[in-house]
Parts: structure tokens; C-alpha cells; sequence
């Protein structure tokens, strides 16, 4: 989407043809840096340092820190070092090993001295088919918009709640629960963002502000706690969230707070969506709630804030009292009973098991092929 | 409560018998700071300036203030000035002109060379007996405490939640919210609380994890998103609450997001209660969600975060990126259905019109009282 004006994706290659650049989100909102990465330590150091994040964002990344790798050495040694060096950086991202198996499935095959271009043409690939994934969401959601916007009076907006930040920062482009928002917006349909804060990291503010702000989407930053009153005086008319994994029942993880927002909108007949890349349904678990692990992370991120004071530097503050303790669960888990519907590449599906089967029945097979013998 | 080990109220008098004390509010977490009230004009910039906050503490640092006014000139006309200074700090607060009032009808018929020790009198009959409601408060919260720790296996604590500060700080002892969880303390029951950090002005992090800490209470601060997860797992026996209003139908005004937690204690079967003085029912109104007008606040509330620097220093930083809209909704408002209780001086009552009339029946037959002819 754009910054500036000018129409930018999350990650690119330089004009040089071989550079990769990417936006560093860890200095959003405050400076726009782009980073050159430049071998294959500095593109693994970008993942785990959460100069980019977002689980496509990463996969993508990852491909073309393989590509650099092989510029250095196109060897199969080589190949092996690069996966073990970038699949090591963040411990949880599906995407991230998704991505790396698709880049030695594609270079094993090839003699070391085409491997470059292979390499880096696959990765463009990959960030291609992200960038296309994400459309099909966006098309597929820009449906349920247009409904809205159609039972508007002249003047009315289309007012929609998002948390976190699944926007076109945490992808190639477009973003996941973004994607309808901006096809939307570029079809010239009014509407209107609540942008949730999103404590503690306030990837709300600080990404999903910042990145409709700079395509010109009108919005408003709220505290977490504000959905609530919103929905209860009639202000949202759709949630649309992202989610980490949804179950094969339609249960969905997303960041901590999701949850009390569905409930929310269940309790005033507000529609909640969950936008989503296939591969993130994981066929292998149900019940959501018993069976994801939930992250506990850095308790900094509760107790310290990151900003910019008034005469314009830099300054990361202590909110919270010493010695009191703090709790920091990344993720929560809204049961498939509160979602509306899963907004997929495939379309708007039931969040239940018969629906998301129908819908994706080559990744059901594949859960039920027989484990290979060992 | 302690601070330091000390037992201490929020506001006193000093050892030389007039000199008002209270702790500048504004400063804490990072900073404990005694400010000496010893004009009127200083009581009312301290309300104000948000110096002391809470409605009973507002009431009570007001009445001192007309104590202090005497001291200068103890006319009638200096008496009206004083009662329409102080009148005019904050809008809302009902318990400022319910002090204020008070402190008028004990002086009118004292004749002025009697007015100073008269109006000090007075004050502190007010500061005690706001200490004496919260005790009561207490009392019948530690029931539901005791009952919930008795149920507990040797070892296991009982966990409540809160949502902003309803503590002593608030009020001038105990707090509505605290008091049964400090009851229960001093009565040695394993006793944990979970704070919510309480967006945008951070009246957990800020005051509530301060006030537990130095009173001893093992306590956790969380973001606001947090607590629906902890109850999803089992984390939370009970949540406790304070109010600003209570309609005469048993809905609850609050700080904004308190609805977003009954709303999951009621998904999770956890019990909610509201702990509330019998001045805070509003037997005018019953609809809060239609009736009760919302308070807008500043946007820097939200835009800006004021903490401590790792070397020292007290920053405000900005958070939200230039240009992007905020909205600031003070309050929210919790429906009676997702109420298990109202704990009042009188007991714990039902939320609904006939529990409230029978135990406030002096307060139901004002209401209909015929309005004064004009």
C-alpha cells in the first residue's frame, strides 16, 4: 500500500537486483528506516530481532535470506547452513519453515550455478503468492463491506473495529484483516477504522495507525479497553481481526484481547470476522482454548513504554511500579461460537469443521495420510 | 492503608492541627510526594489538578478546604465563596456537593467566631465516615471471599481481578473495591489480585499495583486485554469492581472497560461484583446504557504515556503516530444482567430495582418527594 504517496511493499529487492530492503517496523511509528539486507546473518537478524514480523512477512523474508546465502555460496553445505541459520530465528512462525521448504525443495534440485537466480526468482514467488492470497481475502471481504455500505444513508460510513495489527506490515501487501479495508477504500466506499491499541507491544498504534494513515484510510486509535462502549451505542458495524492459528472447529488465536472483543460484539449483534491465510488453519487441533500453548513473553513489554517526547527524541519510560509483578500472555483463544466467519483466499467460511474440510479438503487428506514409517 | 510499613489515609491533618496533608497522586508510581494544603485556593487547585482523584477522597479534601477558608475569614460571605470555588474544581464528582452542602448546613447556624473549629470538626466526621462505609463494604465482601478460600485446596490462593483504582487511594481508608480484598489480607487468607493496567490513564499500573504493594497484597499488573484469558484457564475466583454511578436498576457506570470483563466473567461463570457507598445509586435513572452521558476526554490521555526513564528521569512520550485521531471515552457502562452483586454498607445486594428499594427505602422515598414549588 502507499507511504508518502508512493506505493510500497514491506520487503522488495533494491534496483541493484540482488539487495533486499525492508521496512523496519521496530522503528514505527516514530521513523521510517528502510533496512538493507545484505547476506543472510543480516536477513536472520532481521526475523528474530522483529525488524519484520508477521508470520508472511517472515516466510518471505527467510526465502530471500536463502537467496543471499546462495550469492555468497550456491554449495548444498551452503544450503543446509542458510536453513538451519534462518529457521532457528523465531520459534513459532508455521510461514517461517513453510518458506524454507519451499526454497529447498526448489534449489535441491538445481546445480549450484543456477542457483542463485533460482533462489531468488522463488522468493519473489513466494512474495508474490502471499501478495495474491491476501487480494483473494480482500475480495472476499470487500462483499460483506459493500452489503454494509449498501443499507447506508448518504453521508454514513462504514465503521469497522480492528486489534492488532494484520494489516500489509505484517504480509508482503494488503495485509489479511486489512485487505477488505483497502479495496474497499480504493472503490471509493466511505469507511472509517477503530484501530484498538493493542497493549502491551501496541502494534495498533503504532503499525496499523500508521500504515492506513499513510494510504489515507480515516481512522481512530482507542484504548483496548473502548470496543465495548463502541459497540454498545451502535459505532462498529464488522469487526475484522487476523488470527496466529485457527483450529480445524473454527476456534481462532489471535492477540490477547481478540477474545473480549467477540464477546462484545456477540453481546450487541455485531458480525466478527477472523481474515486468514489457509495455511494458517491447523487441521491437527479442535479445541482451542485446551490445546493452543499460549506464549508468556517479556515482561518489559508490559512495564516499559516506547515514545517520542515533545521535543522530538527517543525515550522508553516505566509505567508500572517496582517490584510489582506483571503477567504477559501474547495470545488468547476466541471459541468458533463467537465468529461470524473466516474470510479466506477461498471465501467466507462457517468456522466450523464441516465448512473449513469443504473448503480445504487436499490439506484434510494430507492430515490423514498414514505417517511415513521411520 | 500502609505505605512505608505506616498506617496512612490519603488525607490528613498535619501535627500543628490545621495544615491539611494528602499525597500528590499525580506522581505516583515513580514518586512519593506529601502536598500541604494550607489555603482554600490550594485544596481546590489540588482537586483540580487531579492531586487527590475519587469521588469520597474529592468530597472529603473539599470539606477541608472549607476548614481552611474559615481559617482566613469566617463571614457567611467568605463561606459562600469558599462552598462556590470549591464547587466549580470538577464537574461531575457528586460527592463534592454532597460535602460541600454538608459543610454549609453544619456552619450556617454556628455563629462565625465558631465556624473554624466547627468546620474542621465536620470534615473529619466526613473523612471518618466515608473510612466507616468502606469497613462496612468490607466486611460484607470478605463473606464472599472467605467462602470462595474455603473451597480452597492448602496452598491454593483466592485470585481477584480489578479494573482501574477503586482502592484507598480513591477514598480516604480501604477503598470500595480493596476493602474486602484488605480485610482479607489482614485476616491472613492467601489472597492475589490481578490489576488491570487500566488504559489510557494507567489507574492500575499507576495506583492500585502501588497501593497493594505497600500494603503487602501479592498482586499482578496485566494489560487490559489479558483478563479474559486468565478466566478462560481458571485464573480468576471473582472480579470486584468500584462505579462512579449506579442506576436505580442495578446498571453500573465505570471506567471504560469494565464491561469487556463482565462480559467474560459471565462467558466464564466467574462472579462480578461491583463494591459501591450507597451515595454513588442514582434512583433518578434506570437505563444506564441510554441515560447515562459519557464523558469525552483529552486526547493526550490516550497519544501520550508519562513514566520513568531506566536512569532516573520522568518522561512523557508519544505513542500514537501525528496525525492519527484518537477517542477518549471516560466511562462505560456494565449491564445489571452481568452483575452477580452489589456490595454496599447494607449488604450485598441484587442488582435490580427492588433489592436497591428495599435496602435504600429513606432514599427511594426522597425521590419522590414533590419537587418544591418554585
Amino acid at each position: 500500500m502507499k507511504v508518502d504517496g508512493i506505493h510500497t511493499r514491506s520487503i522488495w529487492l533494491e534496483p541493484d537486483g540482488w539487495t533486499v530492503a525492508a521496512i523496519d517496523q521496530r522503528r514505527l511509528p516514530h521513523e521510517y528506516v528502510v533496512a538493507r539486507l545484505t547476506n543472510c546473518d543480516r536477513a536472520a537478524d532481521a526475523i528474530r530481532a522483529m525488524l519484520v514480523r508477521g508470520a508472511p512477512l517472515i516466510g518471505a523474508t527467510a526465502a530471500y535470506g536463502v537467496a543471499l546465502a546462495m550469492r555468497e555460496d550456491a554449495s548444498d553445505a551452503a544450503l543446509a547452513i542458510a536453513y538451519n541459520k534462518l529457521i532457528a530465528t523465531r520459534p513459532t512462525a508455521i510461514n517461517l519453515k513453510w518458506a524454507l521448504d519451499e526454497m529447498r525443495r526448489a534449489l535441491a534440485p538445481v546445480k549450484p550455478a543456477d542457483r542463485v537466480a533460482a533462489a531468488y526468482q522463488r522468493a519473489a514467488e513466494i512474495a508474490d503468492e502471499d501478495v495474491a492470497i491476501n487480494q483473494a481475502i480482500g475480495a472476499h471481504g470487500l462483499k460483506l463491506i459493500e452489503a454494509i455500505a449498501a443499507r447506508k444513508k448518504p453521508g454514513e460510513r462504514v465503521n469497522v473495529l480492528t486489534h492488532c495489527n494484520a494489516g500489509w506490515l505484517a504480509t508482503v501487501d494488503w495485509g489479511t484483516a486489512t485487505a477488505p479495508i483497502y479495496q474497499a477504500f480504493d472503490k471509493g466506499i466511505a469507511i472509517h477504522v477503530y484501530a484498538d491499541e493493542t497493549r502491551p507491544r501496541n502494534q495498533g498504534a503504532s503499525l496499523t495507525a500508521w500504515e492506513l494513515g499513510h494510504h489515507g484510510v480515516d481512522h481512530t486509535v482507542i484504548p483496548d479497553n473502548t470496543g465495548g462502549h463502541l459497540m454498545q451505542h451502535g459505532m462498529v458495524d464488522l469487526c475484522i481481526v487476523g488470527t496466529d492459528r485457527v483450529t480445524a472447529d473454527g476456534d481462532v488465536c489471535n492477540k490477547i484481547g481478540t477474545y473480549l472483543k467477540a464477546l462484545a460484539a456477540r453481546d450487541n449483534n455485531v458480525p466478527f470476522y477472523v481474515a486468514l491465510p489457509s495455511p494458517t488453519i491447523d487441521f491437527t487441533i479442535h479445541d482451542g482454548v485446551k490445546e493452543i500453548p499460549i506464549e508468556q513473553r517479556d515482561a518489559a513489554e508490559v512495564t516499559d513504554m516506547t515514545g517520542r517526547t515533545h521535543d522530538g527524541r527517543i525515550e522508553t519510560v516505566r509505567i508500572v511500579p517496582q517490584g510489582s509483578k506483571v503477567a504477559n500472555y501474547g495470545f488468547d483463544v476466541t471459541p468458533s461460537r463467537l465468529v461470524t466467519g473466516l474470510i479466506t483466499e477461498r471465501g467466507v467460511l462457517k468456522p466450523d469443521r464441516a465448512s473449513l474440510a469443504a473448503a480445504f479438503p487436499e490439506r484434510v487428506a494430507r492430515e490423514q495420510e498414514p505417517l511415513p514409517a521411520s
